[in-house]
């Protein structure tokens, strides 16, 4: 690819959504500066005007424009869709919103909605000038972000450490099983943390809002996905682990997972984006790209064309060689056979719209995942490459990757909390011995209340974890709700993890994804202040349910998802 | 479906491409009286102006742009692609023909070239208005044509007979294995005709310009697809044969096939479609639709997205319960298992971009497919489900089905003549006794010229019949070459076919497809002429080389493609 190629690529990209270099950077930090703001929708006279091609949509400047784009990106997109079409959230086209006019949709983005439209203005997160863009912004066209092919992906591949040139054995004394990858959202980077001395290993560079960290399936090599579809490959046998490899997969993306069956550890990384709507199969020690695989196609229960059909979560199935691909607005899993990637198998599953995230239950067998908008998880059989069991759900599940433990009844059950509700569905998953049970749900939990993210057990533990960060009650957000899976009908005692934490700042403190430790014997928690605030990490004795370490740390800026290594490496929750 | 969304779509279908009530009226046919022509570019100015988004195209009214639509896509469409991004012919958008301008648009149009575009004026096919228009025509935005999916198809589906309602046994006395179906373009009909008594058995209403008949397993039902995506399923059981269902399944298709594999026969029948780019899986007895699958995604060699790769050639395999589907711009066969069609299972095998037509070899192992812009022919292993062979032929390979031989040197071989060039390329097919020529080319045969649609043999013929139809000289688009299998190094003779027919009338009578009948001791050849003009089948004896029959009838109005109902249930070619 030449240069001239290169710099139109980022051009496109920077007019479509957001440009590379400011994605980092929150909205709220831009520079207002550039902006000449005038509330009520008639910017300034001599103002460069951006061109809408409805004579009705309100005016606004090309700079308002512009950065009405990035905040959508960055706000808006991961449940509207690049495209505006709707997917968790509804859609946002001209012909929907120029109807509603300014003054209706900003009092929504203000104060949200019961049905998770957060509220942007109280929340803090967006001022009430940027509240009265962004309701112009959604009444403008949307813009077409460009494609996203291989030549565009080699383009941005780098090996920063070629394979030859690596350790070729382990160089630290870290335990790394016990390691943890912290997201560090607004910062771009992750942190890794010593499971054992709770000390900062590095603080690593990475694509913006990481969504996930995985693991290879030998468990030495990391990988991480931003929102910006940058991949980071970290290498966790250097002395001190860093990036060895990196690429962009896309301009948003979510997912990314490793070959795990047997004969093929560590062979092949893959990720999903949700856009350009594709996925693509690298190597597994270089993240070179080897095949690219467009997803766009027909909905499951209309089989109407769908333009932006976004890949969710995937997994790697320890039954097959196969990669288990999400795809969300057309409601398929993809089971994408890896064993030949020049004539590339795939069997295509199709349960209910919106799969957005799931993980397997304890047998490994079963990939539970959630349709989060129709209400539903999907139970996928990853040995006899079929569905075996849809099953109504609350109001949008959200099960991160779930939560597996023994029933006193109703025997494996896997688990999911709602950010649309306030229960938790318990769901069996053992079609041999519990078969009356299997794949219904089984048992409801009630839990806090809505804006549940994750939920979490360990087959070590007699406890389940549930969080409840996006619910508007801030004594729900920072604090996390624990049962005894032996007493279930005794309900749940509450943890105040962020009051726990001891930071003396305001703000929202919203307490994050309980992730065990290897051993199962702690539970970590992030309590996620904004950028210019304080966070922390806070860690809990899993048998006492007492605190047990504060981590604090200048560098642990608005930190949201962690993952510990060997949990994740061998789909331990 | 409500009556309003059909309405809608009828709507849109028109404004995007043709309206379909007026796609079997060819356009020189077009009531002339709704446009106001004036050759060079400015219309009167009292029309209602087309409004194009790039003020250099060239002013048309809505009228004449209405009128250049309709005859793109009669006429141009299915080498440029609806969206006119280029195919077998180059692209066609504004940023390439606005700086070419409306006079070198015009020679091109009119005159045609080498590289195989028509010479649409010289030819008799196009007035000097239309030509100008046309010029003008594609210098405007390629309209936008809509989807087309289940819905969309449920609504024009039609059982005319209902399975319970049909004959219980053959009602009929014909020898329906050796029946004709010959495509009467331009009035958007089928003649079946009697290939022993060589009587018209009945002359039915189908799509627009039949593209081809194909049989299912049990020979006993005919399905035809129109370019206008129109199938329709004819009893032969029947006291006189006729349409029993009906279905559109887009709004550009070329290809319909059956399940063929042991135990499927009669189950399934699949269309695929130039627009929307996708196939359909449907119920073998009534054409109700069952699967739609969308092709867009990535080009085999560069992996970038491709918004339009156009479904060409669908076979079914005998080796396994698959349809093999060729997806033209990506490059792509994909294999579909039809043995789930819930869980639908996907081979993709990548060859060359612009997979067009093809068939099988004497085996029935391979599917020998043209990528017809990149000169190569891709040997699909059906048993395997790999590529074979990607073999490099002449210049833009068009098979039909191809011809099968036995070579005295070579052993069993497939051949293909070219639009591009007058050569016949023979390819090895036996990787067991032959190994070192299978999969090449072994021979070129010199043949008449370029412009060669068809070639076929016959397991009983030592003939081989090539026809160039489209050839600019009218001695060679009126005659075949024949030659002897045995001595191929003598050259071929001539056979006159167009005089043979003894039509008085002038016109282009082109001679177009060689077809065998069922004993393989006759070839038959359409003598297509214009639909106003009279044209004629002509009868050959293979063993003589002399005239057997001319069937000529009013009603055989521009024939053109016909095939043998055994040899083309059997695939016998």
């Amino acid at each position: 690819m030449t240069a001239k190629r290169i710099a139109r690529l980022i051009a496109l990209a920077a007019a479509a959504m957001v440009s590379v270099s400011s994605m980092a950077q929150d909205a709220k930090h831009a520079p207002q500066a550039e902006v000449n703001y005038q509330a009520g929708g008639s910017p300034l006279a001599n103002e460069v005007m951006y061109q809408s091609t409805n004579p009705k949509a309100p005016a606004m400047t090309q700079a308002e424009f512009d950065l009405g784009r990035k905040i959508y990106f960055e706000r808006c997109a991961g449940c509207h869709g690049v495209l505006r079409k709707g997917a968790t959230g509804k859609p946002l086209t001209p012909d929907i919103t120029v109807g509603k006019g300014t003054d209706y949709l900003k009092v929504f983005i203000a104060y949200g909605s019961a049905a998770g439209m957060p509220n942007w203005l109280t929340s803090g997160e967006m001022s009430e000038k940027e509240v009265d863009l962004m309701a112009r912004y959604i009444q403008q066209d949307p813009p077409t972000p460009p494609e996203f092919g291989m030549a565009d992906m080699k383009n941005t591949w780098k090996i920063l450490v070629a394979p030859k040139d690596r350790p070729k054995k382990k160089e630290n004394s870290y335990n790394i099983s016990n390691i943890f990858s912290t997201t560090l959202r607004d910062t771009g980077e992750v942190a890794l943390i010593d499971g054992d001395s709770k000390q900062i290993i590095n603080v690593i560079k990475t694509g913006y809002a990481v969504h996930i960290s995985r693991l290879s399936a030998s468990g030495r090599y990391l990988f991480v996905i931003g929102r910006d579809a940058k991949i980071n490959m970290i290498d966790l046998w250097m002395t001190k682990p860093d990036n060895v490899a990196e690429i962009r997969v896309g301009l948003e993306a979510r997912s990314v997972d490793t070959s795990k069956y047997k004969g093929y550890e560590d062979k092949y990384a893959v990720a999903g984006s949700y856009w350009p709507p594709q996925y693509v199969i690298m190597n597994g020690d270089t993240l070179e790209p080897l095949r690219v695989v467009g997803t766009r196609g027909m909905t499951v229960d209309t089989q109407e064309y769908h333009p932006e059909p976004r890949v969710a979560a995937i997994v790697a199935s320890h039954y097959k060689p196969e990669f288990l691909v999400n795809v969300k607005e057309t409601g398929k899993t993809l089971m994408v056979d890896y064993s030949n990637i020049n004539e590339l198998k795939t069997t295509e599953i199709g349960s209910a719209r919106f799969l957005h995230d799931g993980g397997w239950d304890s047998s490994k067998r079963y990939f539970m995942v959630a349709a989060n908008n129709s209400n539903k998880v999907a139970a996928i059989d990853a040995k006899d490459g079929k569905l075996a069991g849809l099953v109504d759900v609350g109001k949008i599940p959200h099960p991160g990757r779930g939560a597996n433990f023994n029933h006193p009844k109703y025997g494996p059950v896997w688990a999911t909390g709602h950010l649309g509700d306030d229960t938790i569905s318990l769901i069996g998953t053992d079609p041999v011995k519990h078969k009356q049970y299997a794949f219904k749900e089984v048992a409801k939990l009630k839990g806090q209340g809505g804006g549940a993210l994750f939920i979490k057990s360990h087959p070590k533990s007699n406890h389940l974890y549930s969080d409840t960060p996006l619910n508007p009650d801030s004594k729900l957000s920072q604090s996390v709700a624990v049962y005894d899976i032996k007493n279930l009908d005794k309900g749940f005692t509450v943890l105040p993890i962020a009051e726990w934490a001891g930071l003396t700042d305001d703000g929202a403190k919203r307490v994050v994804q309980p992730e065990f430790n290897k051993a199962g014997d702690e539970v970590w928690f992030a309590v996620w202040s904004a950028k210019d605030k304080q966070s922390a990490l806070v860690v809990v004795d899993d048998k006492t349910l007492k605190l047990k370490a504060v981590i604090k740390d200048p560098r642990l800026i608005t930190p949201t998802g962690h993952f510990n290594v060997h949990n994740t490496q061998h789909d331990v929750y």
